[in-house]
């Protein structure tokens, strides 16, 4: 169950409203990586984990914090939307070319869909969706996951800081910012104890059988284009992080196949077929009509 | 540029068609961790990269390999539909219960739109889509996310694997499932390397300045469940990852602030508001149109 | 079937072209709440209705006079674009503001993709889609619906209404904001309509037996915040609009229950999980592949 | 600001695992009218509103517990999914018709890609999405888009209700039906208040001067279909329930305007137009190439 | 202005329900290439276009037939789902395998959604958009596009036509086949009509000046496979269609270029580059933070 | 089996950077007809083809140079990205018109997502998806598809060749409309041979039956719209493309059938139906669940 305060985790007031910038925050809101997607990925992680205590725990406690950034960046666009320009467009656009670019800047559906509110869409107005988020239930992958997703997110944080001078917007993003900071290290300290407590470990997932691949390939960096300098980095010689062999390298594939023939599938699917099989489609065809008649 | 070789990178064919299997075989094709997926972004962050060398190669020469990977797993698709139970539904399902519920388990469309074909979709049949993809430029962030990508796709290899006994599908997945094992090492190794080169640290992006972050938030573990359990695990004490603090716990937020007032947008977006100003609204809305005359 | 005729339901031509302004109506054609859902949604309505008569009657009568509607918008749409800056852009960024700001306010597809034509799509460019539209074949709910539908696009019409001072614009809008009335009245009537002659009644739907609800929660106000204002209103007290309970309010759940445990699915499925399950399912897996060979 | 308590609303629990019906409850976990859209609208409403005091707190309050909802079906999915029959399809299709029938009725991407987990998605598998929620401003439409959604949800959850004999899940159901009709009746006596006190009226937005609508047409039914029943119902005749006026009933537009003739826009567009006007583009853009060198 | 006559075009009644075709069946209402698409299509296209009579009453005339198709196909769906066989799934999925294979083929979502009606979505489920349509303003293009559409259209009719042998649903199928048969000759003959009368010609758009190709490539096949059999094709040697060129054949690019250098935008897009540029940026940033103090 | 080299087919450099262009170009790298598209396309058809030899090469070696092209216009972005203004926008909008006008038309993800770097996106940043491709394994319908993709891609580009004055662009412009123009060739001389080699004829599918249609209404125009020029078109009269028939003209449907009569599926779906048969259905409920009891 979730309660709600109607307090706020940090102030979250700008100095004056800019529904330029108001824009440009819906990303960290709504888009790939905003706080909808990081809020409901931890949520979902949660409702399916397959490990309780501190497991869980870590994974509801972190969610629900994020359901209240969510909040926090709602409430703060629509304060930024308040002046919102497109309300008297009409009169600015031929005589006032400041306020003509400002309005090129905005979200126009911010100002006819929403009345100046914010709303679950990105920067570029695409809604956010469900396929954004990551709860495979393997928790190696999934704090992986996360901990990608914190880094986006800190990198998208840090460059809308330097989008606004508006004091109250950075204090807000700055206060994000280190909150990001604080998530990165968690789920890459909650993975290292996945692999220190013996949960799982490299390669993801760890308990399918290595015997089961197709070993020969499992440590050989193949390249596929024609530059020579990536044979140089500790992807391709050295001790592989998994700790279970070494890096080889070698210059395009280490194996081929032939190409299979095309398909033929049944002449009813209408697909187009080299000459004679086509005869025999044509008469299969009528063949099944009498068939059935 | 690309240049093609009418070779697979491996074998690809299986014993049998398995309409059934087709269909789960596309998530690993075109859902949110396919191939598809896997080739686009590391195509886009080698288009989009800052630095030269080693690191585009790199970028390159898996990518490539990866494309690689979609025609092998195309192709296989395509094999498995050669005999779609589709083609001749109608006289099956009364009779025929197997038929029936095998045709139940089969994507319609890989039948109706592509004629026993391979799509660019999902084992749901969601078309892939481009936000599937992750290339922020940063590549601390973005090797993350390449890790995750091979984590999650190597994880779904291994759950299909287990859902056939064709022993030419399982070959491939064991081949691929070697090659995700391959590289979520090479991801590994290679942030490693953009740490240990000074080209990038942690917390991502490295070079914000900290100074700009709401410091005292930035190491504190804060719960916002009821669960106490969390407070155990290392990401709530001792050293973070990022070597520059120390984690704390703290239940519950540290800081709160008062939740703002409604904002009062414009009139004209005809929004609800209190009575007073609705009242100064119509006034407003009537000397509006007043102006105008 | 539909038949069309080459006249419009009302003028529909504007003062001058204003491509900025074309974008900005794309979302009373193409959006959410634009005609092109209505028109569809009162299209599926009437052909999954399950009753005949005037039912059926006023659902094929108002969806054809909105598919009309679709028709007026695009065609001004394209009256307004018919001088689209962007043919000739590249002369004008540098040495026109207000050129440059008015090319930053339109929608940039309607000239590469539609070469100045209106397209299916809301004023931030995202396509329309079938998910917008609802017909559930209860109609109590879908004239709710309806209703929203005409409201939410009497808004959104209004909130246009002021965004340009185009008389042949305006005159459009004045003409489409007074069907929205007419038909937020008439859905309403028609709602009224299908409880007095006992087709349906709240709560919707109506014959879903109460018994089988958990019944003392289906009049109780929940408080999951902590508000306390919200006490006060008619939705906390008093007789309910359904005519069959009164109204109580209870701060927070009247009922709680434990969480159940994490589950443990299928080893196959390489979900992390709690240790002695982890051993038992390597060696499960080991087995399972004995058992087959 | 939210909390959350590792408890659930109520138990939800199932009897026994069923992958089938796992599926078919994502629709009101994760549909056009499930739990996430219900709590995602309250909460934009919420975070958007102009009005404090009562009605923000309503928002609050309901958006909170249908968090709450989310969750608990998120876990309901989980425990049905525990034994997935996905993890070893390979042994049943041909052998075993009732188990090959319930993997056709499945999601293969709970077990491909959640590993038997709840996702973000509907029964059919298309992710949640932003554009699914309302959240205007104007609190008149809003409530009845509140209204609207309860009923739908609560169609679907009856429906399911007869879709399982699962105790457990029933009790789930019987328990969020219960709900739904609370809510129902909460959102109608929220718009009754609204009007009541004078916010809003119909129609929405209800302080668009009504002078400004083309006047004649707001109060009467235009047929456009060949059937006369629809002339017989309330919404054709007597006062309207905005108490503003009476219905008419007229056959057909009440006013028709001439289609204007195609539109001619800047030949660089390369549209196809009538032949004068073409040579004078290919003339056009002859010249403006020798106007710009 | 569309008005609707409360007949279909031709007989629409299948001899008996069938719910799994009748998701079969939505491919050709809602997916890429059904009626719904081929509607708005031509829809646009007439209110879009730049050229008046003949061409304009041709896609007004047929763009109005199809609008009555999408009738008829979602007439069609909704009786055949007349019982769907979801209502009382509970008990049979143990008992009766034939029972359960049907349900396992059948989209959930007309039961739990629209009651056993039909949705605007494909076979899959996924929503209609406004994605799938075409049109460019160019009636060569987007006459090239409707013949292609009604080909695809035709191939899904056909392979849908063997996929039931229900009398009524193959009268209905055997109808919009031969429309689309009509249609496809209508396209061809439209595009022959606008090249022969001079609208446009081949290339399309005809009066892009061939000057401003870069000619030499014009028309060169460049092989960039490693197959040879493609140089004996008609697109390898001989006159080309447009009547301007004769082909040649290449084996591979004509021309190449070297890869420009990665690109170093802003510091504070905080991407990964070289380390002296890091390191200037750093500085960067703290002088910048230094100029704004 | 795709291999790359470091190397573009042309030269692909700017004279210098322009965000806002850079966001226009997105619509030919990841629009409905960009390079994306063609290359995917064009991909999925040799892997699915049935027909060996020159036919697969043709696709495979097409392919494969577009996949090319979809480099070189991702490098471009990224080049005219180089100095995006988002970078520094916070000091000018209210100072400089010019500046602030020219960040109202970027693409603002393309700063905050991706650091100035291309995107796998449109120009109005809608994601590319699966379902923009067309592979159905009918080849004459797929080179219908192929042509029209390269006309209206080619129609894209030479709009787009007039909004910039870049030297650098518009030479890649220009051999990318060269290519463009080779392919429509190509297409259309693939197609023809097709037909001349006998694997498919008009109309598609060419091998379905002909009895199968309704024959009268194959090569008849029906007009459902007021206009009578469309008879003279040769689309109304004279022989038909596939030589197989004769136009005519009706005005107006052949053919009428009666609307069925509602449906009326298991009460347990709620809808609303006419007022016995709902009596009926309650008792129906009540009825059921006795029999459960």
């Amino acid at each position: 169950m979730f309660f709600h305060k109607q307090e706020l985790q940090f102030k979250s007031v700008p100095d004056k409203p800019d529904a330029v910038y108001a824009r440009k925050l819906q990303e960290v809101l709504g888009g790939q990586y905003g706080e909808i997607t990081i809020a409901m990925q931890y949520g979902f992680q949660a409702w399916n984990t397959h490990i309780p205590g501190k497991w869980r725990d870590l994974l509801f406690g972190i969610a629900s914090e994020e359901f209240g950034h969510v909040e926090m960046l709602a409430i703060m666009i629509a304060q930024l939307l308040e002046k919102d320009p497109n309300a008297d467009m009409q009169a600015t656009v031929d005589s006032d070319p400041v306020m003509a670019a400002v309005i090129g800047g905005t979200d126009v559906q911010h100002a006819i869909v929403a009345g100046a509110g914010a709303r679950a869409v990105d920067s570029n107005g695409n809604p956010w969706q469900g396929s954004y988020i990551t709860a495979s239930g393997n928790l190696l992958a999934d704090f992986t996951a996360n901990a990608n997703a914190e880094m986006q997110g800190r990198v998208q944080a840090a460059r809308l800081y330097h989008m606004t001078d508006d004091k109250g917007v950075r204090d807000l993003l700055s206060f994000l910012i280190a909150r990001d900071h604080m998530h990165q290290n968690q789920w890459i300290a909650a993975a290292q104890e996945l692999r220190e407590e013996g949960y799982e470990d490299l390669p993801v997932p760890s308990n399918f059988p290595l015997s089961d691949e197709v070993g020969d390939v499992a440590y050989t960096y193949m390249n596929f284009s024609d530059g020579k300098q990536a044979g140089e980095g500790r992807w391709a010689k050295g001790p592989t992080p998994d700790g279970k062999g070494e890096f080889t390298y070698h210059d395009g594939p280490t194996t081929t196949a032939p190409m299979p023939p095309p398909t033929h599938p049944d002449s009813r699917f209408y697909g187009t077929t080299d000459l004679p099989n086509m005869m025999e489609k044509v008469a299969g065809v009528a063949q099944d009509k009498l068939n059935k008649e």
